[in-house]
């Protein structure tokens, strides 16, 4: 059993997902490596404190710069806000850290160009959080498509919508809204949300080439919660956009935080030439399938409950019939990394790289949602 | 063309969807015989004579005694409360008519079985509109089981549960209530909604041997409207009960009332050694298949939209996609009915024989209920 | 009683479904007019004259300026391929004919335009067949708009999802097919299927201001069924757009022929400040509906099966919990438009007016699929 | 913050479920008490050791005499076959230590009664753990039962549905098996699966007087995998039953390892005068809901996403729309033991005493599948 000693930067939302997985996945999974929870990151002393003792962190840091020069840390794990990715990336890589980042990777694709550099000059493990790749639904479906059941793809769509925003009484900024602050953020549900269906539609189904993009801010100005003034607020609220793969299908993605009674409904659905295939993470262990080849008077839509030990991932859990959670597709993920620090084992997906391809994407719809023209995505 | 000439007696629900289905049938289905709307019989003759000019009947008459010795009267069509059907369809048959009788066949046994034995004495076509074995779906069910694409049979469950009589101010008896009049209805939910689910359930899983019944009345008194009074209320207002199949099988059945939120939910499920099938009349266009010979990873119940033209019925109508409804299992009815008639085809069913093995089973059902005992089926 | 004597033009799958109409409002609805089938009339004699026989019509055409030239003829249908709607319409309008036409209303707005000047000039009755509003669930879904049940509107989202024409083997043009000949059709799914989706839109959420569209044909080459050759394909096999209403609310919109699973499936939905609506066509009785203001705790999509006799033109059918169908939204358009004609009632909608708009819509996405720019629509 | 030392008894599937509770639930729930992984106890030392070292087990043992012997254990945890449950824990209780007992309770009731004795004669905290009370959607229902938005309750009905031992060639007993081993389970699928459905119908309407109720055993002969030999199966293998409740409400129950296309399908449905509920655990953080008393037009079954923070437990857990899993009822489980250890806490549920009465519903099932009677419950 090898250790590999953990550096997490950052105690909020992701923090917390993190370190779950971080106690979980050694008594799931069996691996070669197991990470040890090393030195939490955070800059109140009294809660990354607090924060560190609640989940086994053996201890912690108030600077991020103490924490990847210390010798006891293998790997940095950043889970601060997206302004901030770039450089704690490029100083943990600096020290020879391997990384660990929350996606989106970068505030911009200069930022990523710059971060994919640093790790693949120095050859450090990395990867970004993708997390939906490991719901079990959505490798099955990963896996589906590898072994060519649907044939040629005509059509993408993948939603995310969410409804928490509605009220114009939340403020922008501060405790807990750092997503609703373009400063911290960089873009709104573009880089939070779509930033994820573009990652699996990506792994899915390809690059995609060309987008033409529709951004909305329903609501002009906001309470800022660190200033205490109201201001203008500079994130999209909502962004809908076309988009071209280059296998020639077509693509249709849609975010919003105003869908009234969708709270995390993430959905994507993909149309082949013999096969369908959709999901949504409020039903996450589900996965619909439709099959033509399937005799023509009981052909239908499938409804597969992903719980069965051939599915992805779900030999590692309960039995059939038993739903897991939001939280184990961290652990999945950690696990992945994990393997492949393993000898003779593949690099991890998303990678750095991977991770910037989405970057790109996520940059041409919103100079679309600006230029209102069609524009190419770079680096494909 | 061959024309059938066709006396209605009974102008209420179902009169109207018998009334429809003749109207509709030539249109959609290529039949040798075509029915001719002869008259319609009602004891009310502004009323009898309001509804034949709506819906096209040639004449009408206030006796049905003088409709069943018309001459141009070639079929009797029997949509009066149960407990007139006995003695019509006797009186009918005694003439030569044929009969078609809505369900259920009698009040009891013994009335059945002097139905089934002058029709077929007399060998005169004869049939009994349990409606549902002609929904698309249902028909597919059926086909499906004749295919033995179930393999053994393990388990066969069916509901009809609905919900308007949970008020304590609902009359019994009286206009458009006599279903919930004991004397013109003979039981509540057992003859009015378990026919339907025992019809379908012997249909496509054969014989049911032996029953346990559990039946409630919840509300003990209501206003009777014919008499004006308060009286008890003599009707099932829920049945439950556990039967055995002769194929080894066991059932679950039940009916209530006193069911909120479910209007009219008939459904049934069938679990065969290698595939399951499910069903329910709130979504009737659709049928659930779960196959478990279909490859182990994308196993899942299916969801078949029931309206391609290789299903049943459905090249009568639209084009795949586009839904038909309740009323159309009326016209598949009669369909069937007119083409048993040409020549060389095979006799119709449900026939009286069918719907009496129905009877024997509400009667033991009833029965059980009563003597809290498990009861034989008769006649099996 | 009045009678309106009608005179139909076309006897495909549209004259079925109109003469079906024609044969069954009278019975289920209680109007001052009563439609007569006077006359159909189709190019072949004895195909238009088996049509009539089975149908009822009292006498056939096959030249249809014959038809509007007869005096017994009150109202012209027009259920002819989309090429021929604007001349036979300004022929039947310059008679002094009433006009229903099938969607869209034309090749192009310029015949849109110029069928609305006549028929408004010469103040006659008029109707275009977008049949999905009176679905019964789209029709409360309208009421619960009207009622303001969803507060300010941020999103909508609409589907037309078919995949039937998936196979390179299918021929373009001919016998049944004319729907992918560019030359009788004007466009493919954008007029065929997405003209639906805007007609609804519009009616549920007023004008649609801006669009940018990107349309595909997938297969380039079929066999033309009229000349016998291969020929370049000019339909689009698929189109989506983005959309700004004039409310403010952003849409998208998406249409196909080869989405693999999806026979006719479209759907929308409509998010709003307090409450959310979704339907779609496989399960047309249903509504789903979203409302923030329930209690928080069991706050959730109520399924809402629309059977019930508050519920639009249900009162007219049978009973709760019992299923209507695709044809009856023609019955519940020619009950409206013989209601229209009452005395003091409101003109008919869809009339010739609003489905230009819908035509102005379609225009500017089939513009912008080739310009590959943001459209201005006319007419708003 | 107090310590609990846990004693584990037993370490196959629930001995994992149990310990990955004990490892989350300090991190999550903010309590006086932190249990503490002490020791874990089974036969096969190699096996058991390398569980203790895999879940962070201190210590183990191979005699679970010795463990409840031990000082340093406060509470003992029973995770073995149910003919076991008996004697350790009333060797437990003799030593004063809490107990917490997997279900069934016992083999019978006389079992539960002396267990039921000692516990608390000796004033010793215990419960057993009915897991599926702790789903939020599943304590929900309970809520709102409490909060009386159901009225007076009609209907209950339960069904536990899986399909894993259809095939013949599947051995009874052995490794991994004994569930299917008569005298290691007591029974089948009535101690395994009906007793949960049983445990939340009590819970949630009280108490149920008299059932009647059919067994089977489908495949009579299978190889036992302790013996060797092909022998007569002695557990159920389906059972099904009709019930009364104290209330008045009628019910049914059914269980079965025979329904093809269910792997573990856990469904309830309560029917109340106001307003209905229903749920099943394939899609676990869903509650259905129906509530007559909203507004007639919109009303419908409301498909709430059990997720969000004023939902019951899920303030622990992420954000709203994000699912939590199986595995997580058993944290909760613990989570509410503890709690009632601190001051003034009321007695944790299900308790010995509550999973007694399970035990005497078990029984009277079991006895009137062999007497073919309706059979009064003990101890109501």
């Amino acid at each position: 059993m090898k250790k590999l000693n953990i550096g997490l930067i950052g105690y909020g939302f992701m923090g917390r997902t993190h370190s779950n997985a971080y106690r979980q996945v050694s008594q799931f999974f069996d691996l070669e490596y197991q990470p040890v929870m090393k030195a939490v990151c955070g800059r109140t002393e009294d809660r990354v404190k607090a924060f560190a003792d609640n989940w086994g962190w053996q201890s912690y840091e108030t600077d991020w710069r103490k924490l990847i020069e210390r010798d006891d840390i293998d790997a940095v794990d950043i889970t601060t806000p997206n302004n901030s990715h770039c450089e704690i990336a490029k100083a943990a890589a600096e020290k020879g850290k391997m990384v660990l980042c929350e996606k989106p990777l970068a505030l911009n694709p200069e930022q990523g160009e710059e971060m994919v550099k640093i790790v693949e000059d120095k050859g450090l493990a990395n990867m970004v959080w993708y997390n939906y790749r490991f719901v079990p639904a959505v490798t099955l479906a990963k896996n589906l498509i590898d072994d060519d059941k649907l044939g040629k793809i005509f059509h993408y769509r993948a939603n995310f919508l969410q409804d928490w925003t509605i009220s114009p009484d939340l403020p922008q900024g501060g405790e807990g809204l750092w997503r609703l602050d373009a400063e911290a953020a960089g873009s709104g549900v573009t880089g939070d949300l779509l930033a994820h269906c573009i990652d699996t539609a990506i792994w899915l189904n390809g690059p995609i080439t060309t987008v033409t993009a529709m951004t909305e801010t329903f609501i002009k100005e906001r309470k800022h919660n660190l200033t205490g003034e109201v201001q203008k607020v500079n994130i999209d609220d909502a962004c809908a956009f076309l988009a071209r793969f280059a296998n020639g299908s077509l693509a249709i993605f849609e975010s919003t935080r105003y869908a009234r009674g969708h709270k995390a409904l993430y959905t994507f659905e993909i149309n082949g030439e013999n096969a369908s295939i959709s999901w949504d993470l409020h039903d996450l262990q589900r996965l619909s399938y439709f099959d033509y080849r399937d005799e023509s008077a009981t052909r239908g839509w499938r409804s597969i409950h992903v719980t069965d030990s051939d599915h992805p991932y779900m030999d590692k859990w309960w039995v059939p019939g038993l739903n897991i959670g939001y939280e184990h597709t961290f652990i999945h993920g950690i696990a992945g990394f994990l393997k492949s620090l393993e000898e003779g084992q593949k690099p991890m997906h998303p990678s750095f790289r991977d991770a910037l391809q989405t970057q790109y994407i996520c940059d041409a719809v919103l100079k679309s949602g600006v230029s209102k023209q069609w524009e190419e995505v770079s680096g494909v």
